[in-house]
């Protein structure tokens, strides 16, 4: 499994799920369009992550679209996931692809020219343009690249990109249009009223930027 | 690799280390007779800890002393650690077992008799019996189960076993006496002046008192 879809990349963020089931919105949020789900969590224990995920893994199952783990390779592996999300935290590509094997999905965060440049150099399979827009979800970013980022960038990179960080519907046209390959949210589906109308609504923006390009 | 000696059992904690370098200290401490080392790290990103993992793989390497990761199996992949300690809120023993294989050490933590009991049907390499003591060194532990649990549970347990909470010199020999194969110790030894020479009287205690027993 290498072939990517990420035009509608889910994040998850429990405390975004204002008390309600994550892999329950998660499961709506597919329905409505979602094309690649990463399992995201930082403040958990280890039990309780693999358990979300091991749930996450079962219920994407039918649906065929691939669960990303993020940073957590040790997760990754328990659940069989389909890829491994890092930063530039997380352990070293090159000893990420070697536990996880050829086959498997990796991304990495990208947040400036020169980790773009070195991101380059790498065989993985998409890079996270991060953060387009600030946003208030994700604690300890780095500085907003904006639209322009996203040009430049997805310009500039040999590998499918995705832009991530305060995009909802009234900013997601724009940063496909400026070349991104998918839009990755966190908030607005996962913290939405109705995850799944949220999930069509955005797809739609894509597909219709996509196809008028 | 799967010949034990607990004896001495030291479990890092970079708080507890005044500034100093943590690896130097362990290499210290393991002169001193150190017989088995935890990387433990709870609160620094995935990047640090593998980079501090190889940084203590590669050092107790000449010693021949293994290296036991706490909780995070790709850390212990990714530097080829000899095996994982995980603790009840840490990945489910079986799933630990699958992804380390046959040949690695793991240990796991028991706090009560019920979860002794569970642990006697695992094929576990030791348990850690924690705390036996009443401890500041790490939070949310459950209740002290004091050199009577020591004794019980030691007894009762088809596995090694090591004690693990508020050991220091004082009371090294009863924890020994009461059956435990080892002791474990964080900040007897890490906050030490002299990590070796603390480690050479921890490990005089245990010596004398297994052979006078």
């Amino acid at each position: 499994m290498r072939q990517l879809d990420l035009s509608l990349y889910l994040v998850t963020d429990r405390e975004c799920a204002l008390g309600r089931d994550i892999v329950d919105i998660v499961e709506q949020a597919v329905q409505g369009g979602v094309t690649i789900v990463q399992l995201r969590e930082k403040q958990c224990d280890t039990k309780q992550f693999y358990n979300i995920a091991v749930r996450l893994k079962e219920c994407l199952k039918p649906y065929d679209v691939p669960l990303i783990i993020n940073d957590r390779v040790d997760i990754a592996l328990a659940c069989d996931a389909q890829g491994v999300h890092i930063g530039q935290s997380d352990m070293p590509y090159q000893v990420v692809r070697r536990l996880l094997g050829p086959d498997k999905i990796i991304g990495l965060s990208v947040s400036n020219a020169q980790q773009l440049e070195y991101a380059n150099t790498l065989d993985v399979d998409y890079i996270g343009l991060s953060p387009v827009f600030d946003t208030t979800t994700k604690k300890d970013t780095s500085k907003a690249i904006g639209i322009e980022g996203v040009r430049d960038f997805s310009r500039k990179s040999k590998h499918l990109s995705v832009g991530i960080g305060g995009i909802n519907v009234s900013n997601a046209e724009q940063v496909i249009h400026a070349g991104a390959d998918g839009i990755s949210l966190v908030s607005a589906i996962i913290s939405a009223d109705k995850p799944k109308l949220a999930a069509a609504e955005l797809l739609n923006i894509v597909k219709q930027t996509k196809n008028n390009m």
